[in-house]
C-alpha cells in the first residue's frame, strides 16, 4: 500500500484526486499495489464530499506521517511550494509536481536533494500538460545526441494566435474572446508574455542537453508584438504564426542557446497545423531526426493524469530512484540566441519597390503602399538588423 | 562495462553498430557504464572494416560467452529469429529487437520466459521506428484507461496515398515511383497488403490493454482497394484517405477489436497532415484525451537509434527488469471491428440523384454520371452495408 498526499487542492490537485479514484483499479495494476489517498493539504475548505475527510490544513500532518512517502505537490509558484517540496525531499518523500515555475528555478537544487537521499522528484507534468515527454526523452532518446528541441508549449498564445490567424482578429480582440471564454487570465501576462513558455523550455534544454539553463538569463517575446497584418501576411505566405520555446545546442561548443519568441513555420512543418489550446514539441536527435509530441498541454484531467503516472512510477521506483538529472549551469556554458541563423520576417514601413531595391532577393508575402511584409535570407540577427536599416522595422520573426 | 552482441548486420542491425560508435560518448553516460559492440552474428561476409572485426557466424559463440550480457536481434522474421530470441533469454541475457512479426506472433511467450528469468525483452523500435511510443504508453499513460489506439504505422503505404493525393496518381503508378525511389520492395506485399501494419496496431493493441491479440485473427485490408477517384472526392470534402491501423477495448465488456484499413481522415485531425514517409499514432486516454506521437516510422538510424535505446535501458535495469508485459489472449477476449460504429465514405455507380433519392442526407463528395462519392452517416459495418444495398459499391471505407 502507498499513501499519498496533495499539497494544493486547485485545478491540477482535485483533478489528480479525481485520478486517482477514478482509475484506481489501473493504477493499483500499474504500480503493483494499491495507491490511496491519505491527505489533502489546503488552507481552503474542501467542499467535495469525496475529498472533503482527506483535508488537513498544516502541512506538517502530512510532512511527520511516516505512511505518507509520496507528495504530490500542485500548489505552484516557487514560494511555498518549493519550502514544502524541499521539506517533504530532506524527510525521505517521493515528490511530483506539476509545478514549471519551481522546476525551472530550483530544479537543480531539489534534484540534488533527491539523488543524496536516494528518492525520486518527478516533474513530467510540468511541460506539456498529459503530452509525454520528458520521460521520453530521458529514456527512448537516450542513444541519441540531442540537438535542438522546440514547440508550441503555451495553449493560451496558442488559442490566441489560432484566433487571429483563421478571424483575422487582432492581439486584443483574441485575447478579450480567450479571456471571455475561459482559455486566459484576467491578467495574461504570464501567457502572452511568454514567461509560461520560457520555463518549459527550459526545463526541455535542463533535461535534453543536461546543464540548468535559468529562466532569469534570457527575456521572452510573447505575441503582443504580433499584428494582425502579420497574421495576414504570413497566411498569404502558406505560413502560420507559432510562439515558439527553442533550445539549440551549439555542436563544437557544446554551449546552448534558449529563447522564446513567434515564428512564421512552414505549413510543411506540422506545426503549423497544431492549432487552438494544443501542443506540440518537436526534438531532433543525431539519429532519429526529428519526433513531434502532440495533445493538450494543460487542462485540469490531462495534466493530472501525468501527475499520478509520475506517483505510479515513484511506487515501481522505491529503492532504485529514476535516473533524472541534470548539472548547475551558468551562463558560461550558454550562446545567445541572436548568433543562431534563420531565416527571418521582417514588416517594414515601405511599399515593395523601396524592399525590392534595397533586397531584391527578398520573397514578398504581402503588403500595402504603407508596408510590406517579406521573408529575407538565412542570417543571424545582427546580420538581418544591418540589412534593414533602411527601414523603419515594425516586425521581426524568424521563419522555421 | 556491458558488452553486446548484434545478430543480423543487415539495415537495422548495421545502423545499430554506427549509433553505438557515432554516439558511444553520450552512450556511456546514459547507461552508467560502457557499452561495448563483441561480436556481429550474420552468416553473410562483412565488409565494411569498422565492423569486420565483430563478425562470426556461429550465434552460439555469442550465446556461450558470459561476457555477452544484451543481444540485439535485428534478423528480422519468426524463424531463426524465434530460435535465437528464446535461446538468448533461457541463457539469461537481455534481447532488444526492432522485429515486429516475431513480437506480434510470438511476444506473450518471449515476454513469459524473460519475466520467469527476471531480464528484459524490449522492442520500442518494432512500432513506429525511432518514435518513442512503446515506453510512453506503458509509463507516462499509466494513470489513464486507454481507450483507442490507431495510426498511420507504415510508411511505405503513406507514401503511395501521398502520392496519389498530390499528384492525382492511380495506385500502380504511386507504387511503382514508390518501388523506384527505394520506398517500397520489389514485392511490395507486407506493405500495400497492410500486413506489417497489423502487426504493428497487435503489439500496440497487447501493450495498451493487456492481452495478446493475434495477427493471425484478423485480415488486414491494405491501399490496393484505394482508386484515384476516392483520393479525388476526398480532397475535394477535405479529407484525405490513410491506411490506418486501430484498435479499441468496449468499455463494457473489457474486449477488444483490432483492424487496418484505408479511412478518410478529416484534416481537423493531425493524421491528415502526416505526408510521405511519416508515421503518427494517436493513443486516447480516459483522463489525457487524444495525444499523438510523430517521426520517422522507419529507417536505418531512427530505428537503431531505438534499439540501442533499449540497450540503455537494460544496461539501466540490469536487476530489476522493466515492467512490461501482457497476459495470453484468445478470440473470447475480442469482438468484431464490423460492430464498431463510424461514419462512412461510399463510392457507388449510380450518379448523385439515386444516391440522394436512397440516402436523402448523405453528404455528396464528389462524382460524376457513372459514380458518386459520399459520406453516410454513423453507422455499424452490417447497418451501412443494408443501407448500401440497392446500390453496386466500388469503394467502403470508415470516416475518422
Amino acid at each position: 500500500m502507498f499513501k499519498v498526499a496533495i499539497l494544493g487542492f486547485g485545478v491540477v490537485g482535485s483533478g489528480t484526486g479525481e485520478v486517482l479514484l477514478m482509475n484506481s483499479e489501473k493504477i493499483t495494476h500499474e504500480a503493483g499495489d494499491e495507491v490511496e489517498l491519505k491527505y489533502i493539504v489546503d488552507i481552503r475548505d474542501i467542499d467535495d464530499p469525496r475529498f472533503a475527510k482527506y483535508a488537513v490544513k498544516d502541512f506538517s500532518v502530512a510532512l511527520n506521517d511516516p505512511e505518507v512517502t509520496i507528495i504530490a505537490e500542485t500548489i505552484g509558484g516557487a514560494g511555498v511550494a518549493y519550502e514544502y517540496t524541499k521539506a517533504a525531499l530532506l524527510a525521505g518523500k517521493h515528490v511530483v509536481t506539476s509545478n514549471k515555475e519551481l522546476v525551472a528555478k530550483h530544479g537543480v537544487e531539489l534534484l540534488e536533494i533527491a539523488l543524496k537521499n536516494n528518492i525520486n522528484y518527478l516533474f513530467e507534468a510540468s511541460v506539456g500538460g498529459g503530452i509525454p515527454i520528458l520521460r521520453p526523452i530521458q529514456q527512448c532518446l537516450s542513444a541519441n545526441r540531442i540537438t535542438e528541441v522546440y514547440g508550441i508549449l503555451n495553449g493560451t498564445t496558442n488559442y490566441i494566435l489560432t484566433a487571429m490567424s483563421e478571424k483575422g482578429a487582432s492581439f486584443e480582440d483574441a485575447l478579450a474572446e480567450a479571456q471571455k471564454n475561459g482559455y486566459a487570465e484576467a491578467n495574461p501576462s504570464a501567457d502572452v508574455d511568454g514567461i509560461d513558455a520560457l520555463r518549459k523550455i527550459c526545463i526541455l534544454s535542463d533535461l535534453c542537453f543536461g546543464k540548468n539553463f535559468s529562466p532569469d538569463l534570457v527575456q521572452p517575446i510573447g505575441i503582443r508584438p504580433v499584428s494582425e497584418y502579420d497574421t495576414k501576411y504570413a497566411n498569404q505566405g502558406g505560413y502560420k504564426i507559432k510562439l515558439l520555446g527553442r533550445a539549440v545546442s551549439d555542436e563544437a561548443t557544446d554551449k546552448v542557446a534558449v529563447y522564446v519568441a513567434p515564428h512564421l513555420v512552414s505549413s510543411d512543418n506540422l506545426l503549423a497545423s497544431v492549432t487552438g489550446v494544443m501542443n506540440g514539441i518537436v526534438v531532433r536527435g543525431n539519429a532519429l531526426g526529428d519526433v513531434m509530441f502532440y495533445g493538450a498541454g494543460a487542462g485540469k484531467m490531462p495534466t493530472a493524469s501525468a501527475v499520478v503516472a509520475d506517483i505510479i512510477d515513484c511506487c515501481r521506483h522505491t529503492k532504485n530512484r529514476k535516473r533524472i538529472m541534470w548539472a548547475r549551469g551558468s551562463v558560461e556554458d550558454t550562446f545567445p540566441s541572436a548568433n543562431i541563423a534563420s531565416r527571418w520576417y521582417a514588416r517594414v514601413a515601405s511599399p515593395e519597390g523601396t524592399v525590392k531595391k534595397y533586397i531584391p532577393d527578398a520573397e514578398i508575402l504581402g503588403g500595402d503602399v504603407s508596408q510590406t511584409g517579406f521573408i529575407a535570407d538565412e542570417k543571424t540577427k545582427p546580420e538581418v538588423e544591418r540589412q534593414l536599416e533602411p527601414f523603419e522595422v515594425l516586425s521581426l520573426f524568424r521563419v522555421i
